[in-house]
């Protein structure tokens, strides 16, 4: 089958890999519909994180076309949403809800597994990963199936986030990162209850989704400026709620400076920071949660305000292309000319 | 008035400091009755912190002796219980709950403000912070005083350890730390339910205080043998909640080895680590908070339970001398004679 390849030297391109089969009467074969690049997928492509050489791409959903034979809530023919990690569904981690932390679990496109930058995916624990939807009578709209993708990690990260940090109704919240992550953070407070949301964005584009998203202030500096422009915006108190979608010592740093005394972060964007010490928020009594996102949890949650057409998440995309041209999808990212990139692979 | 002085050379002596007056009519003068040394006096008995020549001590209670013409809520006799930190009970940290960050608060015994560990305190924003406390029929107890005593800092701190990290009914709980604090943090994990605790504790006299107050379990290892007991008492899987009261690099990690993937630290121990990264615990899931405990906050929730006997919290004091005696209370708990040391300084 045609897929995805992260090659050795750092690069992508599209080439073969065997067709998946099933292995283990808790699997499923899922052709792909949608796939996408992940933020996290560009700090491989850039070089700043490691990734084993092989399958790439952690985001799909796709159509079941085989199943194993102890599946039992999946059949031929269904739709379903692969969150980004699968998992066992009944150690203690899955149980607690925590299905990115499964004992037993791992993510797909890891270089071993498949991933959903390819035509074709074999699951594990299908039964306790796959989320079906339920085919609508006209049938699944474009709209709809980059909605469904973004359930895979974009908008479940951002949702952890907001979660993580604890935000509920009447909050005032900041969302620091502009990326899909930071765009769907902003959704998830809006969703949550969040009275005021101020996005930190310098890009019209995004600024753009943040505000459908519900963003309700948008502040257009970085660094110690942003620090200062959010203290502001709150009479110098500081926001109850600060959503850290980057990952870097200058976003957790922001998030730091306009979170309020016994405020809480929700970090989501993976860590690349070396400088920041839990140790600095102490006086400030700062709760700080976060992770990665167990997105298999959260679909069940938002599922049905996609169906319902109450969140649309996959407005993040605003770049969309077919396997062939894969390349194009990473670079319109790495040179920000899209804020993030559809892969269409097939029809569902 | 005679009061104990922490010197320039970083000893601990009874000296003379003016007797205090009223400065502001929000102002009280309260006697004090009962003061106590507390684990952080120690760090800067040892010169580990840093304290500012002068008064200390910083938890106490009292009798008040005069009010300020703006004070409404105390009259001359109360018996009050002083939080170590003063508030205004007006800022958006107050209004927040988190008295402890106030922005026009302080600390008793900084050096400069009169400390518990003398005869006599001015208190700022009287109404705010002190908190009076019904005269029992036949008087005050030694016990009764002593319980007080605690809810000035000590038990409040290991509550905000339990209130940070979230226990609740049913949860397994470790607490790392048998000094007083950590011995106030099982305290409160079972006053908010907790179905299991650990208690890591080497010493057998703590030991028996964290058995009185609720511990399940004392596992008496340390450092990567403490995480190896505290895993195998819980499945391999960790606990819900690790409550971190000391805040050395040992006792952090510690906390993060032995706390389940999607589980809650909370920290009161004055962190004093360096090594200690948050990034670690991201791809665990582990929520992180804590802080300096609002006291105010907490002595509303917890006096209830110390009148009606339903906790005890003055437990932790094992050796009570007076003011003459005050290096004394010092030294034993310095050479580890002493869980925690009372000062008797008058009768209510």
């Amino acid at each position: 089958m045609k897929a995805t390849l992260f090659n050795e030297d750092g690069t992508i391109s599209l080439g073969e890999r065997p067709d998946p089969t099933l292995h283990e009467p808790t699997d499923a074969l899922v052709r792909v519909v949608r796939g996408c690049v992940c933020g996290s997928d560009l700090w491989y492509y850039r070089g700043i994180n490691k990734h084993r050489a092989g399958s790439i791409g952690h985001e799909f959903i796709g159509v079941v076309e085989a199943i194993g034979s102890a599946v039992t809530t999946l059949k031929v023919g269904d739709l379903v949403i692969a969150p980004f990690t699968f998992n066992d569904g009944t150690c203690p981690a899955c149980v607690a809800g925590f299905t990115a932390n499964c004992f037993h679990g791992g993510s797909f496109g890891d270089g071993i597994h498949d991933g959903g930058q390819g035509e074709r995916v074999r699951s594990p624990f299908a039964d306790a990963t796959l989320v079906p939807v339920p085919r609508p009578e006209g049938g699944f709209t474009d709209d709809l199936l980059a909605s469904l993708t973004a359930l895979s990690d974009v908008a479940c990260t951002g949702y952890h986030a907001a979660v993580s940090a604890g935000v509920g109704p009447g909050d005032t919240v900041a969302v620091v990162g502009d990326g899909a992550v930071g765009l769907s953070a902003v959704q998830a407070a809006k969703l949550l209850g969040a009275k005021r949301i101020i996005a930190l964005s310098r890009h019209p584009e995004r600024q753009a989704v943040a505000w459908k998203f519900g963003a309700t202030d948008v502040v257009e500096t970085r660094g110690d400026a942003a620090v200062e422009d959010v203290l502001k915006l709150t009479d110098g108190v500081g926001v109850d709620a600060a959503l850290e979608c980057v990952g870097t010592d200058q976003s957790i740093a922001t998030c730091v400076g306009i979170v309020r005394a016994g405020g809480r972060i929700g970090a989501v964007g993976v860590p690349t920071y070396q400088e920041f010490q839990y140790r600095t928020v102490f006086w400030k009594n700062v709760r700080l949660g976060g992770g990665v996102a167990h997105a298999r949890h959260y679909i069940d949650q938002l599922l049905p305000h996609v169906l319902d057409g109450s969140i649309n998440p996959g407005l993040v995309f605003d770049f969309a292309t077919d396997l062939d041209h894969v390349a194009e999808a990473y670079s319109a990212m790495d040179e920000r000319r899209a804020i993030k990139s559809l892969l269409v692979v097939s029809e569902p």
